[in-house]
């Protein structure tokens, strides 16, 4: 069997790496870039080089930004009174989406996780209490995952800002829109039926 | 809504046009390469270029390869008297990793298409013809798929061939390995049929 020229190897090896590729794709994206015009492969390789370069953690909230602070932070439209604790800039997109935050954000960078020898000082919960100090934040808003790693960390935060005085709410769980019960398991079942809400008449 | 930083939104660009990526994975994809250490997007960025610029079409068979020839067609264990005619450079490894071929190959870089302006012309169908007279070839195997493009090309080159006084078959059509008869369609399972060959008593 005949081995795949050395730089192409070498290319595949460096997609494979990538969250989502698995080999069979990063073969066929380096066979394809190997085949585009040239210029293709050299406007991906800059886009590459000069995101990693540009792109920067916000020094107040942990986002991704080009500047400081990032472009929510510095937005006088936002509610400068919540907070929304995420674990990571992804979170932030995913919210900012949504549109159902206005607030600004807090990322940890990460979840307390004993076992991997993640504890309090590994996260941004400093600078999460310098912010509370610094800044008249009324509401914390905890929007970590409903995992045990999300379950613990959440219960962690909830404890050590009690001291500030301010309110401290964890988003909800429940059935993912548009899903039937026969999708859900039972955990998400039982945080549906301990979070329901009485309706209006 | 907040919008990403442009240099982000440029990666993601790029990278959607990539196969098999769409919107999600490239957007996914970029957060992770900005926020990774900045040698995995620079060793990534290197190789892409490195990679386009190292791998040429072999001149004899039009394989991807680093040097004139290709491995294979330098290779003196290569049966040099079947040729197989592949469409794409990929459709050469799909072959080399099922080690079903020990011959040379002839990459087409295409398939006849006049709907889309690919006539004779366009594909190295003139090369081949040239390898057939230069080259002491007895069998020319013709490997491309079975569409109607596939289809067309194939009677094409077994038309041209004829002249050359050699064989020319093509590879067979039929049931893929492990699949029942239900997940075959029609067109499959009619070309299993004309495929069938005498079982051994």
């Amino acid at each position: 069997v005949t081995t795949l020229p050395e730089p192409l190897l070498r290319l595949i090896d460096s997609l494979k790496g990538l969250p989502g590729i698995g080999p069979r794709s990063a073969e066929r994206i380096a066979l394809h870039l190997v085949q585009t015009d040239p210029q293709t492969s050299a406007t991906l390789a800059e886009a590459a080089v000069q995101a990693r370069a540009a792109i920067q953690a916000c020094e107040r909230c942990g986002g991704l930004t080009e500047s400081q602070p990032c472009q929510i932070c510095d937005d006088p439209r936002r509610d400068t009174a919540i907070l929304c604790v995420v674990e990571r800039p992804e979170d932030v997109l995913a919210l900012e989406k949504s549109r159902a935050f206005t607030g600004l954000y807090h990322v940890l960078g990460g979840k307390l996780s004993p076992m991997n020898g993640v504890g309090p000082e590994d996260l941004r919960i400093g600078q999460l209490e310098t912010r509370l100090k610094q800044e008249a934040i009324s509401e914390v808003i905890i929007a970590l995952g409903t995992d045990v790693e999300g379950d613990a960390t959440s219960f962690y935060l909830a404890k050590s800002l009690a001291a500030h005085g301010i309110t401290v709410s964890r988003i909800a769980f429940g059935l993912p829109a548009g899903a039937g019960l026969e999708f859900a398991d039972e955990v998400t079942l039982s945080r549906a039926m301990e979070g329901r809400r009485e309706m209006e008449k």
